[in-house]
């Protein structure tokens, strides 16, 4: 028996939940992130069986406009709309949080049945993801890290073709997002002490409780546990209706419970380990940051960061004065970041620790324009606004000029991200068809996020989400202030000068010196960090009773007239302070806590993107299914070009050598494939890692004037080029100054027929 | 009173240990990294004090050559060649290991007072460090981590520039090693189980014991700690003649001394904390990597990652197969690593968590020759051989050619490496004549390394190492083979068939399963697994005595002859199976275990060569010594260009714009400065940040036709180019395509003097 952590559709899910096979369905909130952990017996494998080797992709947006799809939709649309309305209606009327929580599980549900109505009714596109996690492993972009030692779940290496592709993608978003908008990139430490990240609230919010088995050890994470102990309760016919209806009780509750209270339920229920039927132990605290302490004495509790965002935040105030004081500005980091998820899906991009990428853009309050939104109005997006997820209907096609305007898009900054967000996914090779913004909802959201919106690629996972885009106000930066006192603010130039009214507490240091001795230091302190509302406390106190009595970590001080008095006056300001706003495009993000809805996101960081880009662009050619390619866009791809000598003849090793030189001194990254095997072999497995283009170098080559076959990827073109102009022809290929169509149009075509090869 | 760890040479350290300020000389081995601690009371502060402040650097190789200079060396010559003889002498007589040590230790102790008196004879360069790390602070090239927090020492963020340039620096290299070696670069996990680290050598080696204030919780090295205050003791004249042999004789085995053995010595000498006079714990067994628990369980332990080449050597199987099983290849990584200093020295470049680049090149044992050697042959290296150290003689230019052909480098991949290592530094602005080359002693080598050079860089700190480059033999793939029983080798072509005797223990398996029921596979099994030696002593057992005795696990299975039969036949053999070397260039290396000279090595990673080469490009103006500026190439500089409007006049606004996106357009990042402040002061700021090109917009600018002013960082020189070809200039002046020489004399000169500013 193992762990499995698949992604079904919750229908299916609740078919094996309640069938005879030993499948424990847990739906999971890892914080910020979700997932569906499955148990399943040895014949129910995921991986194993031909289904799950032949799922099928929708094409979704193809259909949209179907009418007998919609035909089929629309008694789903008007049922998420009756709850989406009923949820408005509760909390118009101030209803109890309990009844709103109810509805929004049942308008969370009725939403993932029209999806998963939606995408069965889209065309099919067969995918094979069983072949192309296959070809990937094959071929080496990445597998399970330390295999010959038997493994870890959640951990992967990215070999050379991953890693290239890895590198391409990150330069590319190096240039697209911080060269271009003239970021301030920053380098953090991983390692990172307690405070921080008590203060940005991941040592509490990243926190679940688990129990183990007591014989096995094997863990579960205690919320689901619970959950689906309770559902199938609830499901059992002999339930008397009493127990079902506590049983729902605990359910919906169960979200807010603490340690004791689930305790008690375990009790109640006599739950055991689903697996085993053994005992569990305790409830036990797990945080999903990777602990560790720095330094020799112990005494320095860390984490590794479980995001790089912190990193910008706590240097706040030197990237400021880097520039110069002024806002708007934004930082960028890229880097690693860990979480030690308790049963991180195995088989895919790594789970356990992952590189992302963030930008924080910090900006006044109440002015987020951004200088260069005009150059992104016209670009569309496919937008999936809340209003239309309670409505029952589907995304729209907007400019994202209209979307601010119209207010559907909380603000201009936050546009403009989304815009740039749209661009460098599609020109990564994201499949723009399959590619949309979700806004998140009211009750998924951050109690301080003023908007949120995730980019969503469709894969054969369903929708997953792969950058999120929000605006956090001023959450972060009031946070890491309050648990300094350093003031991470910025000072805002006033349209004219303001002259305020100032009330200060002011001490007589002479006589609180006679009369508390030690303790005066202290009082002068908190007298002066009174607010004016104390003041005018203050005030009154001495003037009404003669004295005031003050309060400092629970010891009270009487004072007097003649010790402190309150003073008024007038202050010309030019300036004052504010703590910018921050919005947060972040790639590799993760759902938030308050996120409902059962979905999977098992990819993390750039992985997630990574994952995308590999589904939307691998390909089989027509007419011969056994050869599977990759169409990633040349500025990617992990090499640019393959040189193929024709055979082994020795004549053709000087020409390989030259134009190994050449290519490298254009910074073309490029492989020479000498090996045996035909021309048409050799080609299928260059294809297979992705390379756009290959030189052929052959018999004609050796005659003057020297030349050589170019052949691109995806079309299977090819074109008689003379070798003196082909390094640079390259060049221009894969740094997009040139497009093939160029090529064809200006070199004779070479019309010999690709071999299938031996 | 804090615990510094700060560079001095040997005299000045024992004259600081012996004065009357409390200092403790702690001269450690961390693993494979040296350093020394020095325990200072308050009003000796390294950094508080105009001596730290002035530390000058001498420049050492332009005066080699001086024979006055080599007439004061000379006695110190002398005697490190009597004391390198004599070890040569007690190795050849296989004289007992203490004596030996004892001879290396003395060698060692006189080559430090040569290079000492070198360093010191040398002309003068005044080096103001205190001003240099106040410039990177202040324009925040980086600062200490979670400053906001208090910060932890040893944990160092990079701001913008020095991100930037980082970031460069890293593509560079990968642009110079992988690109155009056609590496295989890998990204593997960070988060290591403790098995691949026990295999390694990484658990045992990495571990050093320490005891604690038992009041204050101050941490200790043991070793350190023993050797200081027995020297103490050696040094105070009150002790007796034998106390002070016993130290001394300590002192040397204390190296191979377990815990309980130094408890004793603890315990013998009454040792106390060197602070505080408090009683010391117990010795506690402390490994520098950080541990943490993979996956909820508790039950895999694992480790941060102490370098990156692990990820390397597990992989090694799916590398050599994607190179389709041919040696040699080259794989590569770049990441993190992580090590746990007890105490980092804090002020510098990272030291507990920091990025490395390492190269494994996998070659045939037997054949190490580089097809690119001829490429590199000619060039020259400051080499300072082992044989040098012990002679006393100085480094010694050579060509790499004649270094391998004469046999001072070990073999030519190495030396290839060796040759492009020191390209790669001097293109990324480490000086040529502050760099060597320096092998390592036979003392100093791992067991298994056949040979081992390091490049060294001269700084104000000494002579430090920034580059590894070994020979370590078959031992990396070796270790994971015994580990895992998976055969880290690779099959290589017999020139010619070869035939070889084989003998084989062959299982009788109906007997065995009948006599030994379960245990008959192990046995099956183990009797496959022997070796020819073994398979004969089966057959003369079961010949003369009729059985033989098969031990498994402590168990032992008695054999008779109709069990098991010898068979002996011949077999044609294509391959033989070989495990590769491996020659590793690491940038971003540590110093070896037995590396016994006391040397500074305190900034880890690649940001040790960051340092050298910020210490390298560091220089003040001519005439004003308030004006600095990092001199970088622009290759690696953290921005290309500077865009400064003569003023804040609206008119040069539009230009501005136009002008950033013309360089955008050309992958130039840059920097737009329309502060106001003028344009002499501006040029200061962005020299400072090493920007090496500035363009000026100015009121000529605005006529037509429109150019601009561009001016070079290092020579001052400004010349006048039209609007519309800056963009390509700065993009080829860049790039290396295009020399300033080169554009000096196309474009006119622009005369204006540069004022110093308001």
């Amino acid at each position: 028996m193992r762990f499995y952590c698949v992604s079904l559709s919750l229908c299916k899910l609740q078919k094996l939940l309640f069938s005879d096979t030993k499948i424990l369905y847990k739906p999971c909130i890892t914080s910020r992130s979700f997932c569906i952990s499955v148990f399943l017996s040895k014949k129910h494998q995921w991986g194993s069986t031909k289904k799950h080797r032949d799922i099928k992709l929708k094409s979704y947006f193809e259909s949209m406009a179907d009418p007998q799809m919609e035909e089929v939709l629309a008694p789903l649309r008007a049922s998420v709309k009756e709850q989406g309305d009923l949820v408005r209606k509760l909390k118009a009327e101030g209803a109890p949080v309990l009844d709103v929580k109810k509805a929004v599980t049942e308008l969370n549900a009725r939403k993932k049945l029209l999806e998963d109505k939606e995408l069965s009714l889209a065309p099919n596109v067969t995918f094979d993801r069983a072949r192309m996690e296959d070809l990937l492993k094959r071929r080496f972009f990445y597998d399970q890290s330390f295999a010959i030692y038997g493994g870890i779940t959640g951990q992967f290496d990215f070999g050379p073709m991953g890693c290239a592709f890895k590198a391409n993608l990150l330069q590319a978003w190096r240039q697209f997002f911080i060269l271009e908008e003239q970021m301030l990139e920053v380098d953090c430490s991983i390692l990172t002490p307690e405070p921080v990240l008590k203060a940005s609230g991941h040592v509490d919010r990243f926190a679940d409780l688990m129990v183990k088995d007591i014989n096995t050890g094997e863990c579960f994470r205690l919320d689901h546990l619970i959950k689906a102990h309770l559902e199938k309760i609830v499901a059992d016919k002999k339930t008397t209706d009493d127990i079902k209806a506590d049983c729902k009780d605990i359910i919906v509750k169960l979200d807010g419970m603490n340690k004791e209270e689930m305790a008690g339920v375990m009790q109640k229920y006599k739950m055991k380990s689903p697996l085993t039927g053994n005992d569990l132990t305790e409830p036990i605290e797990f945080n999903l940051m990777f602990g560790t302490q720095i330094g020799p004495s112990g005494l320095i509790k860390g984490f590794l960061r479980p995001e790089t965002a912190q990193g910008i935040f706590v240097n706040f105030k030197r990237l400021l004065e880097f520039n110069q004081g002024r806002l708007p500005f934004a930082a960028a980091q890229i880097g690693n970041a860990f979480r030690n998820e308790i049963s991180p899906r195995s088989g895919l991009i790594r789970v356990r620790e992952f590189t992302m990428a963030e930008i924080e853009h910090f900006c006044d309050p109440v002015d987020k324009q951004h200088p260069k939104f005009d150059n992104v109005r016209s670009t569309e997006l496919l937008l999936y606004s809340a209003c239309n997820q309670m409505d029952g209907k589907p995304a729209e096609k907007l400019s994202i000029g209209d979307a601010v305007d119209k207010g559907l898009v909380a603000n201009a900054t936050l546009g403009y991200f989304m815009a740039r967000i749209n661009q460098f996914l599609i020109k990564c090779g994201v499949d723009q068809k399959r590619l949309r913004f979700r806004q998140h909802m009211a009750n998924e959201m951050a109690h301080y996020a003023q908007d949120c919106w995730d980019a969503e690629c469709l894969t054969s996972y369903g929708w997953i989400e792969c950058v999120g885009c929000a605006d956090r106000s001023a959450f972060d930066l009031t946070q890491h202030t309050q648990a300094t006192g350093i003031r991470l603010a910025a000072e805002k130039k006033l349209a004219e000068a303001k002259t305020v009214d100032v009330i200060e507490a002011v001490p007589n240091k002479g006589v609180l010196g006679k009369t508390f001795k030690n303790d005066a230091k202290i009082i002068t302190e908190a007298l002066t960090k009174l607010s004016p509302n104390e003041v005018e406390t203050l005030e009154k106190d001495l003037e009404n009773n003669g004295s005031y009595e003050l309060v400092i970590d629970d010891k009270k001080f009487t004072l007097t007239k003649d010790m402190v008095t309150g003073k008024r006056y007038q202050k010309t300001l030019h300036v004052e302070e504010i703590i910018p706003s921050v919005i947060e495009p972040s790639f590799g993000t993760y759902s938030n806590p308050f996120f409902q809805l059962i979905f999977l996101v098992y990819f993390s960081g750039i992985g997630r993107i990574m994952y995308a880009i590999f589904e939307h662009n691998f390909k089989m050619r027509e007419n011969d299914e056994q050869r599977t390619y990759l169409s990633l866009p040349a500025s990617i791809a992990p090499l640019k070009c393959s040189v193929l000598p024709l055979s082994s003849n020795t004549e053709f090793t000087p020409f390989v050598k030259t134009l190994s030189v050449a290519l490298t001194k254009v910074d073309v990254s490029h492989k020479v494939d000498d090996s045996s095997g035909s021309i048409g072999r050799r080609y299928a497995r260059t294809d297979e890692i992705a390379i756009p283009y290959g030189i052929t170098i052959d018999f004609d080559t050796l005659k003057e004037p020297h030349s050589v076959t170019l052949r691109e990827r995806d079309s299977m073109g090819q074109v008689r080029i003379p070798l003196n102009e082909i390094a640079g022809v390259v060049h221009n290929l894969s740094y997009s100054k040139q497009t093939w169509n160029d090529v064809e149009n200006k070199y004779p075509k070479f019309e010999q027929q690709e071999s299938k090869g031996v």
